[in-house]
């Protein structure tokens, strides 16, 4: 199971930010230190989405060590330590990293964000796990609170989301349409007398596109249509087995 | 080049907080389409962090129509059509499998955010090149504007953050120094009379546990330092030659 806590927010809009990436996300238990006002007509249950009707309200309120205690704690920095000098903020992990290694592992964990300007004091980090880090530009790397915690669960995806919205796969074309699709486009390139030398050419280079492209049904029974009707238009058939 | 666009925003805070995910992933031109006021002192700058100081300010309001001729365009939707009966927004890319393809070629593309209720119309989705969707609880799958927008952007990095805030690796210990620190913890479990049939499990199972850990330099060092007081207070040495 994975949870998530949110340390001393100052703005509820914040927490109503974070409780709706949850959702999004699959995830549902929110703990809360010291959280702010969480007003059901102000701007945490605004910012929450549908997350308003159930993450919110079900929201508990926590100490961090308590969290510590239960849970195999993650926290995440914007600013690491530069190397092993220093332990309090490294070894870090990515967040990718951080999906690869818990999927390894049974454990309840809790991924725990900070206060808005300042984060974690050092004094908390200290008592958590695992460090983790979101890869931004050296020149500002500092994200929003609320942003931060979105790539997170994000990249926790593939352990919290049971179900997406997307269906498995994109349908393809069967290779035996996609194939009539090329002998149309030869057809057509017939028809419109495409110079001799370079028909070859001509549908490897459109091979090679549609090899690129992975067209779906729809795609392929639409343009054999438009390749059959280019081609009768270019030479009207003068005998029904020239259509196919 | 990589250029972000927002059709039609209804709020000024989310404009910011594309903003400031814009520098964090280190992108700089931003497209308005009918943009809300921008005040300098309203949400917009209020939300978009240090990116008040350029990537707002620079922002170019445009059409839709300028941005298709312009760029290769990228559209984000949280919705998509189920399979390859309809077209408007299907087939479709994640984020990933995005920053994957324009990794590939070059080309200015612009990836283009919609309005906050209804995203992009059906419309404008036919306008653009390719369509993205975020993978998503099928519970929940509506992100919020500024919240998806972040998740695209991270997932770009690749191909916008020249350098990020991390160092290029963890700094690992060296094997001298990780295999010095197992003959100590080998010569304390003799000092401290580890039951002799069980001192080669032990040592086994210790292996492994930093061996999946890969002890940066100074967590080696400081191991080592205890290891060796402990061994020390288990048996005080009698002679120069068993301390190492």
């Amino acid at each position: 199971m994975i949870a998530v806590a949110v340390v001393d927010a100052e703005t509820s809009g914040n927490v109503g930010t974070i409780a709706r990436a949850m959702k999004n996300f699959g995830l549902r238990d929110l703990y809360l230190v010291d959280p702010p006002d969480l007003d059901p007509e102000g701007e945490a249950y605004g910012f929450a989405g549908s997350a308003r009707e159930d993450v919110l309200p079900n929201a508990t309120e926590t100490t961090f060590d308590a969290l510590v205690e239960e849970f195999h704690t993650v926290a995440t920095t914007a600013t690491t330590n530069e190397d092993a000098r220093k332990h309090v903020r490294y070894p870090f992990e990515t967040p990718a990293e951080l999906a690869e290694s818990l999927s390894a592992v049974e454990t309840d964990t809790c991924i725990v964000f900070g206060r808005e300007r300042v984060g974690l004091t050092n004094e908390e980090l200290a008592q958590v796990d695992e460090v983790v880090s979101i890869p931004a530009s050296a020149d500002y790397p500092v994200l929003n609170l609320g942003q931060a915690a979105t790539i997170v669960l994000y990249e926790l995806r593939d352990l919290t989301v049971e179900e997406t919205q997307h269906p498995d796969a994109i349908e393809r074309a069967d290779e035996s349409d996609i194939d009539g699709l090329h002998d149309q486009f030869a057809t057509l390139l017939e028809r419109i007398n495409h110079p001799d030398g370079k028909r070859a050419k001509t549908r490897r280079l459109f091979r090679r596109l549609l090899g690129r492209a992975h067209p779906t049904p729809r795609e392929t029974r639409t343009l054999r249509g438009v390749l059959r009707r280019a081609s009768q238009f270019a030479e009207p058939p003068t005998d029904g087995d020239e259509e196919r």
